[in-house]
């Protein structure tokens, strides 16, 4: 076989539910030559990349760094520094990743109870006391953005209800850190994973995450060792503390970028940066109204980095989606599990979430409808989009 | 806080135990933009890196593809996928990696027999074959390069005499792999991992790994899930196989970078690659021989890419490396375990393998060696080195 020629991909506008476009500064990071992973400059690096990420995640929880895998790798952190064999856990299921969350915990040895909403909405505080109730489980895990579905789990009361019940809140931010707020001190959240690809628009490769005193006081109790040698807190933390203690080596460059990701989510400001977000959702929700086409995720919860839209009946999932990609480089995404061929998501995240993108999409979107022999108004997309955009 | 400035990492040498110096075609393949994991462009990237790493594997095993995390996520990977609950598996311990495989093993479940021998020294197959009749485990693991004492445990008859007693050989490559020869098929190993940050040259970030068809009856017999869902071969296989599943988000700069990293392997031949680590190392040897300095592992078992080596009496091993770095932004490794304080580890992986790197690593050493008062002849270890290069 011939070696493959040069690394050639061609331009994307990635507006999927992740990866997001990355930003040129971050890409340019990566070419950075390398530091040893114990080099005293890489230390540096290390506690500037934390300090940032405590910031961003709205803590001042010591353990706070990102986990060397992708978003998936930060779940099973999670989970398996929290369950010991038998430990009782309740996860809510309302999409793909609370599904996941609760094989990742069978799998740890937890005793999961699930508690199921319809994809598309979410949980409220009653429904989620009475399991509490019930249950007495050690850990309650919760989807915060689910990528699925689109929805957004309000957060504000979660960790103060399962403290009532001496529960860990576990919550899942891969989604939702950088494009809408995560507040972690104030919601009393316990365990907390995100992923670098989505609102981060960092390459995909890692997972920051953060425990609070409480979790860590339960992961310093257990009585077994912690199932995973390579997710185990209670080593890694000797590497990203004090002692700098080698545990296995970091991913230096994927640490490069997260930290030039960090500097640019901080230099924006979280709120203008959540305020951008919502702005060009509001935009694209417009838009996509003014073409009839509804959003999968109840009103009141929608993610405005992920919107989820039911496909409008007449029209060819597989054929629009190819036909963006071909035609404009635009990459949207599938529906998963229920949503298969039902849903499409659209990602305005990070550094994908801009008036330009919102403007592309939505003429390339009307023209492949009408291609589709859709009747739909021309022009009336961007207009309404527009309007949006002239008014805030 | 004022928020950090710019990445600016000084300019380094990396001659420790890894990360190896990333090639100027690595770093510059990481700045590229992104494409989706989902990609019609990214699955064809896939399969240049899936074929491109079993030609240096030397195997035509279906399932070899690079784990999303570092080399010991690659160890956690083969662990788990293979042991279920009570499996006995022989860890073979003479150094620090095989005890880290040994408790990795302990966390999965498995009933742990450890064989020993003094750290630097390798194993004979009498010693492994007594062991083998004896508990008749289901996995046998042993390191290859052990990067904690540069000591290259012989290969070739391993598989067999595994094989003789229905066991599955599980071999670490991390340190081997791109720098001496790893053949996989014709040495029958059942399952090995890597790392990509030293001979590949590549940063750190992904474990190469590749599964014999006998390991995949093994795991596709399972009775429980793997316990971990992160590194579940049995789901991740449909993500690198042809269905293209989704599992979770590929590291997909990470493969960029793998990608060149494998070109510039395969352009060069393995066979001069192999050539190359080994003069370098007769060069850097013979020098050091000069200054008066011993390796750690046992003559004849010597890598080529990884030379432990006994810090001479007398010299303080901090403040040597210290000066190694702030003077010379030379990086060389200092000792683990057993070794800490007693030996130094010099690596010439991959792009740091290179002619330059010998003769001023023992010029600058022959610096700090004289500073420190210790009588050696001067100039005597570049005279060394260059009389070896002068002759092959």
């Amino acid at each position: 076989m011939p070696l493959p020629g040069q690394l050639n991909p061609s331009p994307r506008v990635l507006m999927g539910p992740g990866p997001s476009d990355v930003h040129p500064r971050v890409l340019t990071a990566m070419a950075t030559p390398l530091v040893g992973h114990l080099d005293p400059e890489f230390l540096v690096i290390m506690n500037e990349t934390q300090e940032m990420l405590r910031d961003v995640f709205q803590t001042k929880n010591q353990l706070t760094f990102p986990v060397s895998g992708t978003g998936s790798a930060g779940m099973e952190t999670c989970v398996v520094n929290l369950i010991e064999r038998d430990d009782k856990m309740i996860v809510c299921v309302n999409g793909v990743f609370g599904q996941r969350m609760a094989d990742v915990a069978q799998r740890a040895g937890a005793d999961v109870t699930t508690i199921e909403k319809p994809w598309g909405q979410v949980f409220d505080l009653d429904s989620i006391r009475d399991a509490l109730k019930k249950t007495k489980p050690k850990v309650l895990g919760i989807v915060h953005a689910e990528t699925s579905t689109g929805a957004r789990q309000p957060m504000e009361e979660l960790g103060k209800l399962c403290h009532e019940f001496d529960t860990l809140l576990l919550v899942d931010a891969v989604t939702s850190l950088g494009g809408i707020p995560v507040e972690v001190d104030r919601w009393e959240i316990d365990a907390v994973y995100s992923g670098t690809q989505k609102c981060l628009s960092c390459p995909p490769g890692l997972a920051p995450v953060s425990f609070s005193p409480r979790a860590m006081e339960a992961i310093n109790r257990r009585k077994t060792k912690v199932q995973s040698w390579y997710l185990d807190m209670t080593m890694v933390q000797r590497y990203w503390g004090d002692e700098r203690f080698y545990h296995h080596t970091a991913p230096i460059t994927m640490i490069y970028a997260l930290r030039e990701a960090l500097r640019l989510v901080l230099e924006e400001g979280l709120q203008a940066r959540f305020q951008r977000h919502e702005r060009n959702h509001s935009a694209l929700k417009a838009g996509l109204q003014a073409l009839g086409i509804e959003y999968a995720a109840e009103e009141g919860y929608q993610l405005p980095q992920l919107n989820a839209v039911k496909i409008p009946g007449g029209v060819d999932d597989a054929s629009v989606r190819k036909r963006l990609l071909a035609e404009f480089g635009i990459e949207i995404g599938g529906g998963l599990g229920d949503f298969k061929g039902k849903a499409w998501r659209i990602g305005l995240m990070g550094y994908s979430s801009r008036a330009n993108n919102v403007l592309l999409f939505l003429s390339a979107l009307e023209q492949c409808l009408l291609s589709a022999g859709l009747k739909i108004s021309a022009g009336a997309a961007v207009a309404a989009a527009n309007e949006v955009y002239s008014k805030n």
